[in-house]
């Protein structure tokens, strides 16, 4: 249940209500692709105040596979996590990560990244991993067109994915579960109009923008996010796919966006990056080498509490697994704590002076 | 200052009062290499009541450098652990990790294994470096042979060792920080007890055993353990460098040692490779797969409160991060724990009970 708490402007505060917990929006989901965040512990999640992590269908198909998460009860039990989770359909990383065989109306013909052997990925079965993973929000299964792509490729890709979203929806036997369709139509606004009411028509309880992020301007993913929420249901949850950077996700809150997921906190964490109320910080630079202030003086996450900028930089240079902990745990508290303004903002009526403070930050 | 409490047979229960903290004995002293134990953080050392901690002076010194440490103010500032910390003398690192060029009375000349420049380390630049780190308990630099060596050049070894020995004594400038010395002479009894008398006569607050498991038999080692822990001043606390098992540990605090460090329990962690109360673990293995139970259903870490074997099976096969962290806290654990016992056992003199279920754990 998807409950609209206040509205500012066309940001939206919301509270969804999903079978493992609520989850205030909008919101940024961490991403455990494996079953686990990527350097930390359900405790640290718990400590930055995380509210629903993203599964990946794709991995956890493949390792450890669904006998051993049934063995288990549910992926929640598995990876000791009691909060929500919402599984991507398995789809993205088939066309981004496995060799892809073949593509038919029936699903995906895919060989594992892992060990080379062979499987046919319908909408039916990723419908059936999920709920197996019992997973909160499951996703349907899309394709996921690269950019750029032609007006042709992208409308017949869309449509096939449209009714790969059909088949999905009929195929769900868990109802407790809900099931979010994905908008596709790669930056055309026509086809990402025609897939938004073939989703509507259906009817799902949550809908996510896909296929954004993946090359094309950002003036064109805005216009393409502005697109779809300017169509899609109110009542419903939006959700942006794997999007973004700080400002991504602002400016896609400015746009009615509830819900957002990236590896990039994780990701540049383990690169040296970090995100700070002051900007970025590339932890690997000498300037650091004799920096006693905190990664970022306005955060209160353990490791800027605890270390100075300089001891951080040593573990980075010195390869110390403990960095990538520490720098992931500051990232996704960087992001959580964001969310939090975001939401205390449009409560307040102050987003536009917290979107102008980001845009003054970031856009340099 | 050290107070013995107890003692049943050879076995000591004691405690040592440090600038930084107090430390009951017999200890394990988990290894942060570079100012960090991999994996781990202050917080989980705490969590595992971690009491002493050991810091390489050869890493240090490379990176992040003294210049560095003395901006931070010292080890324990630079790296937010405010307990007890020993430092070796960098002497070990020099002879098996550096490139050694040259090895005089003045000391040895070695290239960095980081960036190949060149130092020469003296037992005066050990101190040094030592007392700049400010670590509650120096060692003297020595030669640690290797084996098998033969009798004429283990004696003059060990002698230019006790030579060093005597010049670190000097070079103190800090009181208040302990210095222990080192018993060198492979495995020539009656160099070990030339060594141990040296020592004596110069005067430690405590006394380390080198050299050992460096590929000598098990029952060689023992033997030289004997031979020292019956020469060393009782009043003063023994100390078995980079040992080892947890057997080898309990043996040797049958033979009178009081203090332990050893890489094991966290490399061990990162090859997949556990201790626990039923022997060892090796938790790549597939019959763990579907393996409901905890690593260590005696252990009360968060690794063994939280998780399945299965699950950490998984996450080790996948390459996360995060196993090596969980893997790292449950072996730490299980040796702090081990020192526990012994210290209960010992203050309830039922320690050869421990000592015979331990030799029936691993001697098969």
């Amino acid at each position: 249940m998807f409950e609209l708490i206040k509205q500012s402007g066309r940001s939206r505060r919301g509270r969804l209500t999903l079978l493992h917990g609520v989850v205030e929006t909008p919101i940024f989901m961490p991403v455990a692709t494996a079953g686990c965040i990527k350097g930390l512990l359900p405790s640290d999640l718990v400590d930055i105040k995380a509210q629903i992590i993203l599964g990946n269908t794709y991995h956890l198909f493949l390792r450890p596979g669904m006998e051993v998460i049934k063995h288990f009860g549910d992926l929640h039990q598995f990876m000791a996590w009691p909060g929500p989770i919402l599984t991507d359909s398995g789809g993205f990383q088939i066309f981004s990560l496995s060799r892809l065989n073949k593509l038919t109306e029936e699903g995906a013909y895919f060989q594992s990244h892992i060990d080379g052997s062979s499987f046919l990925l319908t909408p039916e079965l990723s419908i059936k991993i999920q709920e197996t993973l019992y997973s909160d929000i499951n996703m349907v299964l899309d394709e996921c067109t690269s950019h750029p792509v032609s007006y042709e490729l992208a409308a017949s890709s869309m449509r096939r994915s449209m009714r790969w979203a059909a088949r999905c929806r009929q195929a769900q036997t868990k109802p407790e579960l809900n099931q979010f369709g994905i908008v596709q139509g790669n930056v055309f606004e026509d086809l990402r109009q025609e897939s938004c009411n073939s989703l509507m028509d259906i009817g799902f309880d949550g809908y996510a923008i896909g296929g954004l992020s993946v090359g094309e301007e950002k003036n064109q993913m805005i216009d393409m996010i502005d697109v779809c929420t300017s169509i899609l249901d109110p009542s419903r949850p939006r959700y942006l796919m794997g999007v973004g950077t700080p400002l991504d996700i602002i400016e896609a809150v400015n746009l009615g966006v509830d819900m957002f997921d990236c590896v990039m906190p994780t990701r540049n964490a383990r690169r040296g990056t970090v995100f700070t109320s002051q900007g970025k910080v590339n932890i690997k630079n000498s300037r650091y080498k004799f920096d006693d202030s905190a990664l970022d003086p306005n955060c209160n996450c353990y490791t800027c509490k605890t270390f100075s900028r300089g001891y951080l930089r040593h573990l980075f240079i010195s390869g110390e697994l403990s960095s990538h902990r520490l720098l992931s745990l500051h990232n996704l508290n960087y992001y959580l704590h964001l969310m939090e303004e975001i939401r205390t903002a449009i409560e307040q009526d102050n987003f536009q002076e917290l979107l102008s403070f980001h845009r003054s930050i970031w856009d340099k």
